[in-house]
């Protein structure tokens, strides 16, 4: 490992110095280049070198420079040459899965997991422990989250792949400045810089260090490998003991004005309904959240859900056991109330359910169909479509490992000039 | 008229023949800097050549020219020089009050209105009368407003004032062409581009033409002519029978991803409340629009409002009447709902209060702003203060009047090269 790390930074700082005998527009123009040549890589499957120069406007000699350097950084690989019919042989490009790594941290309401992804986005190792957080006290359950992600590091170190950085997912508002303002559901994490704190625990070396709201990492997840091009305008839709959203415009997330916004879980659908953790009343989550649908199932009665009460409410559901259609049904409604004024606000095209609402979406996607047509003032005019996430309860996780390997795929002189140049 | 406009005509070749003659690059230095100028000019009282060029960080010989092109195009004044008791007499810069103005009509539910701004943005002339517009064809509203634009139009051309642009507001969505998609409250106008319909029939030269919602205008209003230069980011609430709202964020209006975003009025605030007049039910509009209010207070019964019923619905909760009173609690509550929902979205830091709404502000502010501080989950650590507009009835109008002469302030070249070069 010693040695692989060497040889990172050796050639991170061949291609600084090269960079920096360049005059100053010169390099600017091969930070953009190299830039634009590693998204192009990143967004199509097996480009060659002529290819790349047709999609970038590049000229193929320019081309295959910057190839070389990222292939030099770890972060591109060319696979052989497969011999065609016809003409010269191509050599397919694509991201090093051996290249740098992310890792990511979910802190939900009763579980922790933790994966690390590769620069190809792919999930190599993955690890979930499932408790009650809210009856555990703050300490154990960061000093359990650096235990499991301290054995994914090791795995990764293990199999040759370098992290470079650690992205955390707590179910709460997270300002600018990575503290975890407020988490209704899991207070005893409140005003803690989670992903600083847990990166100090781990002390292992990680370049990059972010916390987001759970939702958030997820929508960005979905947008990243959801796995459809056209997605980049939507409200995702986290289902968990809270209900989050991550709100995503021309690929971007979009965070209101502040930072705070995006808050679904706290959206009022009945002025007069069941008190809230947050101390409001009447939130979607009191109706639509996971503990609501199930105690409304019948299936939960204490605080704790029984193991795989979820897998019970869906049995029941297919069964057509009334109190969980109810239930469903219900959650539907209110998700769909409080969707039509995230849409009434936002104008957005699509709505996709994840996490819990993933797994119950065949109950769902129907009274939330309906309650948006008839409460979305344009739904006329600006089609919604309503779809069911394809990651599952992995997406939150996933998403805060791909934030720091994502980084480097939208700024490689980043990597190339900086985190990777430390010797 | 002819004479003035033949003076505009050739003043503005001039500076086009002028900019013409500079080399491209200079052309768009030129353009921005007279841009910048006419910016600071617009924004502080009493700037002199001098300050301009401190605040602009351009030398005085190139803002003296600037300047004097502006003067030149009518867009800017210099007073005579007020001589100070040490050094050298300022002469005080302006906005041209006898420079280009902007005409703004504005046809809401139960009334017509119209007003001439000029380039201070000072209010010249207005009119309005009321009528119940849902009783009337739609051809007949537009004739009516046709005539009193056309009325106001004729009182600025015989001042010597030429108008560069119409603006229309509405009480509807309005799509990026500026046609009105749906106006539940004014169905006879849907599918209409009525700032070009209007401005056909008006029959007059009119620059620019342009419809967009009553709200958005009003908050444009507010932005630039309510008295406080830090409200940047807000949201508008307009009451009359619809409830409208406009939301400004960094200066600019936010119309959602499509464009058709920002509806309050149709957020649902009781999923089981009373049928709307857009299909739904429990809008925010059943219970704070201007009819539900009168309604509940004891004051319509039939369809159109008795005249003075919002005078009168202030004198009876002056008096502590407990219907008035009760009525406009509940009113303040369902809007704090319906702004919980939009904050908890956008994060956003200022609510205003405006039309219908800033009359009744003493009942409403209370508990709208006990409403938000119980719904929006940000609240603690995203302060929100709820402020009533000053502009009144007129906000809107006014916004729509103003957006020709804006744009002006914002381009000024395009009117030095373009709408005034014409002969």
């Amino acid at each position: 490992m010693v040695r692989r790390s060497f040889e990172f930074a050796a050639q991170a700082n061949a291609t600084t110095r090269a960079l920096a005998s360049l005059p100053a527009r010169q390099q600017l123009l091969k930070q953009h280049n190299l830039a634009l040549v590693l998204r192009q890589i990143a967004s199509a499957e097996n480009l060659s070198r002529a290819q790349l120069a047709v999609r970038t406007g590049l000229t193929k000699a320019t081309v295959s420079t910057l190839v070389d350097s990222l292939i030099e950084a770890h972060l591109v690989t060319e696979r052989d040459p497969e011999r065609g019919l016809v003409g010269r042989p191509a050599s397919p490009l694509g991201l090093n899965p051996d290249g740098p790594a992310g890792l990511g941290v979910e802190i939900n309401v009763d579980y922790v997991s933790a994966c690390v992804v590769d620069l190809t986005g792919a999930v190599r190792w993955h690890g979930t422990f499932v408790s009650d957080n809210r009856l555990v006290r703050p300490e154990l359950v960061m000093k359990k989250a650096a235990r499991l992600a301290g054995r994914l590091y090791e795995k990764a170190e293990n199999a040759g792949l370098r992290v470079v950085g650690l992205g955390v997912g707590v179910p709460g508002l997270v300002d600018f400045d990575g503290v975890l303002h407020r988490a209704p559901n899991l207070r005893g994490l409140e005003g803690v810089a989670v992903a600083e704190v847990l990166g100090e625990m781990l002390g292992r070396p990680l370049g990059y260090l972010r916390c987001d709201n759970e939702a958030n990492l997820a929508a960005l997840a979905e947008h990243w490998f959801g796995g459809r091009d056209d997605l980049s305008d939507f409200v995702f839709v986290s289902g968990e003991i809270g209900v989050g959203a991550g709100i995503v415009i021309g690929g971007e997330l979009f965070r209101g004005v502040r930072g705070l916004g995006g808050e679904l879980g706290h959206v009022t659908v009945d002025p007069a309904g069941l008190r809230c953790s947050c101390g409001s009343r009447g939130c979607v989550e009191t109706v639509a959240g996971q503990e609501a649908l199930l105690v409304a199932a019948g299936l939960q009665t204490g605080r704790a859900a029984p193991t795989g009460a979820v897998d019970t409410l869906v049995e029941r559901a297919q069964a057509k056991d009334a109190a969980a259609l109810e239930a469903l049904e219900r959650a539907g409604r209110a998700l769909g109330v409080a969707l039509g004024a995230f849409l009434n606000v936002l104008d957005l095209p699509s709505v996709v359910l994840g996490g819990l609402y993933a797994q119950l979406a065949p109950w769902l996607v129907g009274p939330v169909t309906a309650e948006l047509r008839d409460r979305v003032v344009n739904h006329s005019w600006s089609s919604i479509e309503v779809v069911v996430s394809s990651l599952g309860s992995e997406a939150s996780v996933r998403g805060a490992a791909a934030i720091s390997t994502r980084r480097i795929i939208d700024e490689p002189t980043e990597v190339l000039g900086g985190s990777l140049a430390r010797s």
